[in-house]
């Protein structure tokens, strides 16, 4: 990323730490956004920096002021989201900074919770510069999942899968182990650790018995496990993924009886209006109640044809394995697209080898949908 | 590419421009290799290039020789394959080096041509060193068409396909204009321009009346086009397939009259034995005898199955446009293969952007077949 010019160097190199440091809450700080901050003394010289660790912990703007004491006043803090306006469950950060004596604020994005929003205009009142930029962009696809959760109102999705060059992720016998190498396996749960939930639907919870949780990842936070399970009869008791290791949540029909997960975690939700299974509407929307900003969506096929319909895909992570089957299920299943016009259109963020295969990360170039105009699947 | 330790830097640089030399030869050298050469004269210092242009022409070492002239004494002879041996239509290479005083020769491929090798040896028995590499394994990549078919006896089999990144090749009502951009579309003539010839199946000729001919790539020699049509019942007269564009065959069952083609263009072979088709070993050693030694197999998924079938591709070039279907035929049909454990496991050897797209290339990580010991498809 070049720095743009009107942001003197310094502020430039600072917003880019500023976001690599917010990254390193992905997966921790839900329901608030990950923040990144580095404060500048009076000469421009970076002398304290922090990201929001966890939900109820202190923000970003409090740990880099800390840090920075004294060498504050007169200074300039950067930080890549606009500084919140709210008492929440700490102090608004917007007063923190004009308390610590700071002249200057550079935030990356302005902040579209209404909750929070309006830091910048109280800065200014207090006679602070305060001035949206640089590196918007870069800091926006670092808050994805959670400025996708505060401007539709549901969990931002990304879909993630495994397949071979020829689109199969799974041979015609139904075997898939295994198509991709361990380093991407691996990879995988670092995508689980950054996300809130991971879910699948009944059919790969009956084919695979998946474990779900975060493995290898350290210091990682369990995400909450979801299965799709319409009938309540995939999962029997000794499933794995109702073991301890993780919270779980099946959701299953509203007409159905409790599963084996038992009623504490099961999850009652209307069936999808045409289609099989769930509402793809409702489950979001119950999940964004419970706080959840971010899904892992590990699929399978079926399941991901139904988001893909329901214009609820933020976010594709494919791990396409150098192999070729000719044969054998493919990675998206039916989203209701019959006509290469109907087609969505990605585009590519990044193409990576992950050990001998490649990962490719695309995001729709359409609109996606909130959760209230999704299309029932 | 790093310089291996024991050639000294000038030899190196000299074969690393010797193989972009070469690669200005592909498309237009069959039935022989592309060479690339560099003479360098006695202090090391670059006075000759040349590449082998077009079959029936000089050879490498002749262009850079000329271009040397007197400066080639006591010098060095830097070239991609071993300088030939056998007077052919142009004198061996091995007596002109003789000739012009070379002191040294680096070649980086020894000969497989049993008609052509023993150039080193007739150079070491006139007192000149002739050493093998470096740069072995890129100057093998850059000639891997030739080499795979004086290896296994048939043409080297490049498949080419595009497709979106859940595997599909059209939509589930068949259509598929476009799924990748214009600028991955042209990338495909810069394949067919390096190949001797380009083939369909009648699936595809029926579904696209395909042209096949390259445009677009400035001084292209056109490829010979190739459609396996079994019944010869694919092609009308007006197909666009039977221009003047560029030459054609039509391949149908021995059994079967002449096309629409005509006699002269009309290939018989027997009917594949275990499937349906034609019998892949005996086209490819058709094509062989007469002079091919490239194919670009342009599809469509059937075909592509049935020479995945008989161990029949080398090279892999994907073109994934990220957009997803969910529905529609998918890259690679029946290739006989069932379970994950049979899968045909590839080595990605480059992934590139082109346009909004990402190019994948990758070769077989198993041997491939020789014409004779492939399976009937
Ligand atoms: N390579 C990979 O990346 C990957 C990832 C995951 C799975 N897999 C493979 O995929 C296969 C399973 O595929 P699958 O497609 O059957 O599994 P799936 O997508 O996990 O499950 C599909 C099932 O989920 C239920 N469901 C609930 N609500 C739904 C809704 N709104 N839309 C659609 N379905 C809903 C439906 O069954 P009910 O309505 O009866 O509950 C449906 O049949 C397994 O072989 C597994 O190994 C591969
Ligand atoms: N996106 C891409 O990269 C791409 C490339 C090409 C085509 N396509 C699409 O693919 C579709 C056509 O697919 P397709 O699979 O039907 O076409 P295809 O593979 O071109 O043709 C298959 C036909 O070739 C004949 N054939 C002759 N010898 C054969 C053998 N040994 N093995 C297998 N087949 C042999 C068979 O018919 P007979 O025996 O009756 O002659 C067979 O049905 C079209 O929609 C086209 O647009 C896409």
């Amino acid at each position: 990323m070049a720095a743009p010019p009107e942001a003197p160097e310094a502020e430039a190199a600072a917003m880019r730490h500023a976001i690599a440091l917010a990254a390193r809450g992905l997966g921790r700080t839900s329901p608030n956004p990950v923040v990144g901050c580095v404060v500048l003394d009076a000469a421009g010289h970076p002398v304290g920096e922090g990201w929001h660790q966890r939900a109820g912990g202190p923000h970003a703007e409090i740990h880099a002021l800390t840090r920075a004491g004294e060498r504050a006043r007169g200074g300039t803090a950067v930080v890549t989201l606009e500084p919140c306006n709210h008492t929440g469950r700490t102090g608004p950060c917007a007063q923190a900074l004009i308390a610590a004596g700071i002249r200057r604020v550079r935030y990356a994005v302005p902040d579209p919770d209404p909750a929070a929003r309006g830091g910048a205009a109280t800065l200014r009142a207090a006679g602070i510069t305060a001035e949206p930029g640089p590196y918007a962009e870069e800091a926006a696809a670092g808050n994805a999942a959670w400025l996708t959760s505060v401007r539709l109102g549901r969990p931002h999705v990304h879909w993630k899968y495994a397949a071979t060059l020829d689109g199969r992720i799974a041979a015609a016998d139904g075997s898939s182990r295994w198509i991709t190498s361990a380093e991407a396996r691996a990879d995988v749960h670092r995508l689980r650790a950054e996300a809130d939930a991971v879910l699948v639907g009944s059919g790969t919870a009956r084919a695979d018995d998946p474990h779900l949780a975060v493995r290898g990842v350290p210091g990682a936070r369990q995400p909450l496990r979801v299965v799709l399970d319409t009938e309540g009869t995939a999962l029997t008791p000794g499933a794995r993924v109702l073991d301890d290791a993780a919270p779980t949540l099946v959701a299953v029909a509203e007409d159905r009886p409790a599963t084996a997960a038992g009623a504490a975690r099961t999850l009652r939700l209307p069936r999808a209006a045409g289609g099989r299974g769930l509402a793809v509407p409702a489950l979001l929307t119950a999940l964004h109640e419970r706080g959840i900003r971010s899904v892992l969506l590990e699929g399978g096929p079926t399941l991901a044809g139904a988001f893909a319909a329901a214009g609820a895909l933020d976010r594709v992570t494919g791990y396409l394995a150098p192999a070729l089957l000719g044969a054998g299920p493919a990675a998206l299943g039916d989203a209701g697209i019959t006509t290469i016009a109907q087609a969505l259109r990605l585009r590519i963020t990044a193409a990576d080898r992950i050990g001998p295969d490649l990962r490719i990360t695309a995001v729709p170039v359409t609109a996606p949908m909130p959760a209230t105009a999704a299309k029932e699947s």
